[in-house]
């Protein structure tokens, strides 16, 4: 299987340097070793924004004036609902029953127009829209053009820290993590980059361990908080994360729940579950995990008034 | 009375460039035409660090070593800690009380020495701090080197939106607006420099309307949530701000706790209510200002997560 290159993300960085803000890497007050990469901060609230960005641009014109479909807990369908308005293009969201409300209307708000289906129902219905149509469908990660959109973290992670010693990033798809481990180990060969998942969905653990993509359905992924790392692994991402992972590990509901509230407090940063999982794993996995400068990518900041309100009453 | 020049400010944009982040313009989802330049995002939650920063570089090694000392409602003192400690220099911090227990935690965290006295007795206290030790005092604001270091936000704006037209920052002291004023107005000598203060603090708009220093007393000031915002003006900001500042709007206790629900619900931001004041009058005193693309400086994010939860339930 193809993997992507650094030069692809490097292409994908000059695409998408006019719609994505350039997060900082901030220094974490309570360890003098862990830099916090905002993605929270995007226009959307998340990462998503890069891949997508990225994917609309790579379009032909011909294609891309029938519009681009998609199906996403979320993120990736603001994401590409923010992406498409700037490309002036129509845009379908297909989103799973259950995703959080607040989602829902910011993608409406963005313009698209939103489908609701149980969550096994998603692709079938995203490639029913397609074929009726001519939309594009802009699978989440399952794209070479998503997953180098999505390494421009990886770039920017190296450029501001040199010599980062180790980048943790959350594993949903595998988008993100293979697009950040492509970067990081293309340009600095010596960091270890390691992936995070909750102890409730470790599908990419154990495709990793298995060698083959082990798929955990979805009653029992939607037992984490954490929606937007709910989803397995494809064989593009496995075949990605097998070349350029160095490991994963995975925490606790309750560890996920501590890193928001600590981010939220000293960080003055509205993570959500998904978001908070790598620096969790700095906060309670520090002895599975190698020491030095670390970099951990907070991936959105989108979530329910009520639910950060509750994370601060801890 | 001699203001402070670019060529000041572009002299400690070189001298805190190691120390602070170098913070990005975010797009607000709500409004094409708002970015907010996130200073809550220092380490310290605040802008402070940069006039700090710049202050404690400045000092010639002899008396340096002797450390510093200062008089502060909190985010100046936690950010004249950092920068001493950085410095590897002895700091004391003389706290009104009353000031934010979560503040007057943070300064001791960072190993200075806390001296907590009655509002009108900062001053004093300090001077007698610097008198016995020998150390320099580093005022919050009233002081060209700190205001040539919290300019450094007003060249970091032009350099990230060169066609900016309004800038809205928040009038304490003065430091702030001296700083960014002086920076932005030579740059982009079309720009509009607009103040914004608390209804409850404005004693800037009264000094600038007399054409002299109008002190509001504490009593007074102390109504507003806006702890950062309670101070009067200098004779040296006042000098600033008639010469650079193009105008100021007030806003309501109402309209700050609002800016501050909304920049947590929507651009995932943990803000204080002396840092929401800009986004306020963009959201409430639209009619009072220029139109344009319009930036807001969040000035800083330190405040007690009862005092967050209470807004999200809003």
């Amino acid at each position: 299987m193809e993997l992507i290159s650094i030069e692809d993300v490097r292409a994908a960085a000059a695409d998408v340097a006019a719609t994505v803000v350039r997060t900082p890497l901030l220094p974490m007050p309570w360890d003098d070793g862990l830099w916090v990469k905002p993605e929270s901060l995007q226009p959307v609230g998340s990462f998503k924004l890069r891949g997508a960005t990225h994917a609309v641009a790579r379009l032909d014109p011909a294609v891309r004036s029938r519009g681009v479909v998609t199906h996403s807990s979320g993120n990736h369908g603001q994401a590409l609902a923010y992406a498409a308005r700037a490309a002036g293009v129509p845009c379908t969201v297909v989103v799973p029953e259950g995703a959080p409300q607040v989602k829902v209307d910011r993608i409406r708000a963005l313009g698209a127009e939103v489908v609701l289906v149980p969550p096994a129902r998603r692709l079938p219905e995203a490639e029913r829209v397609a074929a009726e149509t001519g939309a594009t469908l802009v699978p989440p990660f399952d794209d070479p053009r998503i997953i180098a959109g999505q390494g421009t973290i990886g770039l920017e992670i190296v450029a501001d820290l040199p010599d980062v010693d180790v980048v943790l990033v959350p594993v949903g798809g595998g988008g993100l993590s293979s697009g950040v481990a492509t970067a990081v180990k293309a340009l600095h060969p010596s960091a270890v980059v390691i992936g995070v998942e909750p102890a409730l969905a470790a599908d990419a653990r154990d495709s990793l361990a298995a060698g083959e993509v082990v798929v955990w359905d979805v009653e029992r992924t939607y037992r984490t908080s954490a929606d937007g790392l709910r989803t397995n692994l494809s064989a593009l991402t496995l075949a990605h994360l097998r070349e350029r992972l160095d490991g994963i590990v995975t925490v606790t509901e309750e560890e996920i729940r501590a890193a928001m509230g600590r981010l939220a407090r000293e960080a003055r940063l509205v993570v959500e579950p998904s978001g908070a999982v790598a620096v969790a794993a700095r906060l309670f996995r520090r002895d599975e995990l190698p020491s030095g400068r670390t970099v951990a990518v907070v991936t959105g900041g989108n979530l329910d008034p009520a639910a950060l309100a509750s994370v601060l009453a801890d």
